[in-house]
């Protein structure tokens, strides 16, 4: 079975990383040119020459063409030779593959599976990374772990209560249950809705949550999350006066969008919009905050994991299940299904 | 057939290194968490989270338990789980598997086989690590290669001539035969005894060997070696003034204790008691000098030939078989008769 | 089928590295101890003591033999063990492999195939290096890419407008074709003929090519390339006033002979003859020129299509072929039908 599910849209780059230089990155285990057309279109093209394979992201622009540093071919946006170095009519096979790229919500998404299924529709919805006015911050980290592992990571949120203690998790007077704590996973549709609320917790975060902690000591807070397949997660961190409606917004929306490197390294891009200390100095201190909880407890915990599991499939470990797995679970069942219908029309079309 | 045997004692910690921080430490290829309960008793478990495999050296300590660091699993030293995040009832399968780990003359011994036949009268006899008047150190070193390396190392004393040169070994006035030299090699049950005597050699050693070198300018030398299978063995380093009768106590006692840590890695674990320079500044230089040349002179032989061996079983390289390998040879032979019934006991069991 | 071609002579060291010390080297994916008897004659011998594996040149020169640092086996030059550290009969066993060297023209040439094919004939005539009036240099680089990269690199010069273009290879006025450029590739005998001329281009280089800037602004330039099997060339640097007579020496006489070291790293060997600055200073100028060159052009890119190729096998990658690259195509084949040669004659020996 294949590891990655190949017709779907992934976060490819941060849309401020696309300039005038390259920008080489590994997805789906594909080494991936990224670049702009003079008009600022972007593309996605296979880092790689069809002549003698050296990786295109070491040779140059010249106008909209990407030229070989070894022998010189250029290939434009489309992937076509438009120059052999003796002038020579380039021969049929003389072609870079290109991936279909749309650049949306501060996010360029590529596809990798079959261009004529490449839908922009089914790029997921994250409108605060366009907030302006929420200044929104965006992150890029790597880890060394299978993607799936970071979707256990967000899905499973019991971990802000022992790996976050000191960062962003530790806001439960103890880590064990608390009264009326509530926890709902539903399907809707393919996605997978998560809810998780605490009511009644001291007020008191290393960020400002937007209630007043003098006036109101105790808050309810909730987390809810939406999956999308494969690996984009919306995520709403919300907090209101204890006991208070919760029509309220969010404090701070972030989008979570994982995509695979290799089968066992992934990249992470991290999405913030807040509706506090909206100043350049509050993004770059944002930026280092959640950038930093990822590079130093969520990381190494994936990445220790990944090697205690090596190549082995989760199940096949037969893991302890906890109640409160329900989210993973079920995203770890919606995948393993989708990659198993996958890998069936890859044998129906080999056929 | 497997790389190691598994119904025996290990050398796994110096007692010394186990108190109040965990003590994580590959063992036969697995992960294993040393610690000590608050009475003392020395705990080993497999370093895994059986929740999300999480390793579990990497938590905190409870009291007389160990709390995952990724959702708070706790497990007690006999690896039930006695707490789950939200309270609820741990499921059956929340265990983490534990080990016989006998405490013992200085050493903490583990058995990672079946635990029924965990006899602590199996563990090796090294006595002289508890005689507090002959000031025992106790070593750690690691190499990068296969365990019974160590075991062909030990039991192939000529070594002493051409490795050891600057050391310890240069006793010969010529590293060739000397008159009346001995060598003897026998089997005693299960272990392998082997006695190396070199008489009329120059009285000339780095270390005090108890003979005054103005009275007796030429010694006789012997050198007795007790193996245990697997990888015990305990060395006995003797002087005489050359004739005298041979019934003195050793100026010194070793053990040489190897654990497989993966197929081609290995802990060496070496004690040493000696008779002279009996202060703290003669623990720390013999802890030095013992340490360095093992670093310095043995480590980097046996690595050059794991790298030249690389995973071929030595046997079916053809090596040439010298009279001074007979000791090596023997306990080879009997490793491999032991692994072979090993084998044989597994596919039975297998049937 | 095999990797490397065993029938055939290769650069193992210059011949200025061989002296008193032992150089070990691995080729061909052997380990291989080169050394000097006293009377100077240059040794080869699998760098293996066949006793415990331990690799020879850890340890001594005694006389002309060669003494294992393990447990003082010596070899002499032949490879027959002439002392075991008992002074027992060696048994039938102790012999170190050895191979045909020969050294000719300030390089040592090896064979590592059947011995009694080792006719020195057969070494590729290269006697630029021998002429003392023109300083000769001795390079060495290793990269990490097979073999056949690297006369891929020599054969396909197009390169040199390229990659080359801010040291050595920047002089076409634009990396195009130029109006009367020559290109013509033969076979003759088991060689490979390769030259390329390029008339006409401004007479400006990193290096004096013996023609008068001044009284001649534009020049006629060509390179001869001269192959042997398997990765052997000689290759010759021509400059003439443009439209001038061509029967003028080159300025430059290079040597580039690539030895495989493993599968997909090589050792590259290049000497280089020359016509100006022939000082000390000189020598160490273009030691310095051409080693950088290599190291930072040729090596990073023949290492970046390694890396992009994995162990697939050029065909089977499908690559664009263009007209300029008959040289290194022709060589490709004729490597091609040696190694299933080879193959062929190594399955009816096994029958």
């Amino acid at each position: 079975m294949a590891d990655f599910l190949l017709n779907a849209w992934y976060a490819g780059a941060r849309a401020n990383e696309l300039g005038e230089q390259f920008l080489a990155r590994r997805l789906l285990d594909q080494p991936i040119l990224f670049w702009r057309t003079a008009n600022g279109d972007p593309v996605a093209m296979l880092d790689r020459c069809p002549h003698r394979f050296a990786s295109l992201h070491t040779g140059r622009r010249v106008g909209d063409a990407v030229e070989c540093l070894y022998h010189g071919l250029r290939f434009d946006a489309a992937g076509r030779c438009t120059r052999s170095p003796y002038s020579e009519t380039p021969p049929a096979n003389a072609v870079v593959p290109t991936f279909p790229v749309v650049e949306h919500q501060g996010m360029v998404w590529i596809w990798m599976g079959d261009a004529a299924r490449a839908d922009p529709a089914l790029i997921p919805d994250h409108p605060h990374n366009v907030r302006a006015d929420l200044r929104p911050i965006f992150g890029h980290e790597t880890f060394s772990g299978n993607w799936q592992l970071g979707n256990d990571n967000l899905m499973e949120l019991t971990h802000l209560f022992f790996l976050h203690t000191s960062t962003i998790g530790g806001y439960k007077p103890d880590a064990g249950p608390v009264e009326g704590e509530e926890y709902v996973v539903r399907q809707v549709g393919t996605q997978v809705h998560s809810h998780t609320g605490t009511p009644r917790v001291p007020n008191k975060a290393p960020i400002d949550m937007g209630v007043d902690p003098v006036a109101h000591p105790l808050i309810d807070r909730w987390n809810d999350i939406v999956w999308d397949m494969p690996s984009a997660m919306k995520f709403a961190m919300c907090a209101t006066p204890a006991g208070g409606p919760r029509d309220v917004a969010p404090y701070m929306y972030q989008s979570h969008l994982i995509t695979p490197e290799t089968k066992c390294t992934s990249h992470y891009f991290w999405n913030v919009a807040r509706t506090f200390e909206l100043t350049p100095e509050g993004d770059a201190k944002y930026l280092h905050f959640f950038g930093n909880i990822f590079r130093t407890e969520d990381a190494p915990m994936i990445e220790d994991i990944q090697h205690n599991m090596g190549e082995a499939d989760l199940w096949d470990l037969k893991p302890v299940v906890l109640p409160r797995d329900r989210g993973a679970v079920l995203v770890r069942r919606l995948v393993a299904r989708a990659l198993a219908a996958q890998a069936g029309a890859e044998a129906i079309a080999a056929e």
